[in-house]
């Protein structure tokens, strides 16, 4: 069985568990909590050298991190994971854009405004931009949207789940999707996929 | 042949030029110059509706996006890119990595300090953040690199070429490699590889 170690309220890491009810794979929970330095311990560490959760223990014994590389590790070869060369890439394309252009700004508000306390005046002068750039990002969604059902591959796959984790909770980095009636259908799309669970969810 | 588009002093988009030297692919280039808006004009949003560069029009008409992606679709089935699944997926966790920890602290202090006219003076509040990040994303390669010779797969891979692109170029943002030995020697390896082009190659 594999084992990840995760932070429940972490769009990344629910990015996984997601994956992993979808595809019917067994697997347990190492709870870290990152307000508690618990991804800077020696122990820790050893696990991901670079400090982030979520990390994936195979059974196997091999580990790696990095949320979406996880979620292509895990989806290889499902349904979940387009095969055809052209839809990989763009798959791909998705997830990158997600970590480059959407997460650092709608999770990262989403961090500083909802789950650390005191984060709002820490972070009053990168709020604005963290506004601004999310606002951009959701605006390229909403375009693509506008002629897709599904972000890669005419298909639900990874970059939906990639996509979905941080959009649908951007609402706690004060992002206001009212405007984005495309985004909002595919959210309910992607809600509508078989064996979908919450946030909350653990196996 | 393909068509890049491309920003010649680009990490991001040097990938692409190194990449497709290495695999024998011809291509030809459109310049676009970010610091022209080039990249912002209705006829580039067309190509790339998120506004950067690199974009790659394969010979076919269709177009991708994100340089890691873009990297892995020219890749794929070469001696680039690994096939071992768990390989594959360790190769994309260090170029997630390279997007997420790495280029948004050592190619944006580049950008800032060598390439935008007046950069140091605009971004100034966030010099320390950048330098503290980028520091520990080297450090992070470092550890890696004292029991690795390659990023993946135990051989020279794409994830090679991603993390490359912008840690042979750090000192252009004011980072200091000389306390990183194993980077240097890993860099060394990487410029002898067959086919290796200088960031101002051009096909």
């Amino acid at each position: 069985m594999h084992t990840l170690y995760s932070m429940q309220n972490s769009g990344n890491c629910y990015k996984l568990r997601l994956a992993m009810s979808q595809l019917g794979l067994p697997f347990q929970i190492v709870d870290v909590d990152i307000l508690k330095g618990e991804t800077r311990t020696p122990e820790f560490l050893a696990v991901n050298p670079n400090g982030k959760v979520p990390a994936l223990k195979l059974d196997t014994g091999e580990i790696l991190s990095e949320s979406n590389a996880i979620l292509f590790f895990l989806a290889e070869g499902t349904n979940l994971l387009p095969d055809d060369r052209f839809c990989k890439a763009e798959m791909l394309q998705w997830m990158f854009f997600e970590q480059y252009s959407h997460e650092p700004y709608i999770a990262v508000a989403r961090f500083w405004l909802k789950i650390r306390k005191g984060g709002r005046e820490l972070q009053a002068h990168m709020l604005d931009n963290w506004w601004e750039r999310g606002y951009e990002a959701l605006g390229v969604m909403e375009r693509h949207l506008e002629t897709h059902d599904f972000f890669a591959a005419d298909r639900y796959s990874i970059a939906d789940i990639a996509l979905y984790a941080y959009t649908h909770v951007a609402e706690d980095g004060e992002f206001d999707l009212s405007d984005f009636p495309k985004i909002n259908a595919w959210m309910e799309r992607v809600r509508a996929q078989p064996d979908h669970v919450p946030m909350d969810w653990r196996p």
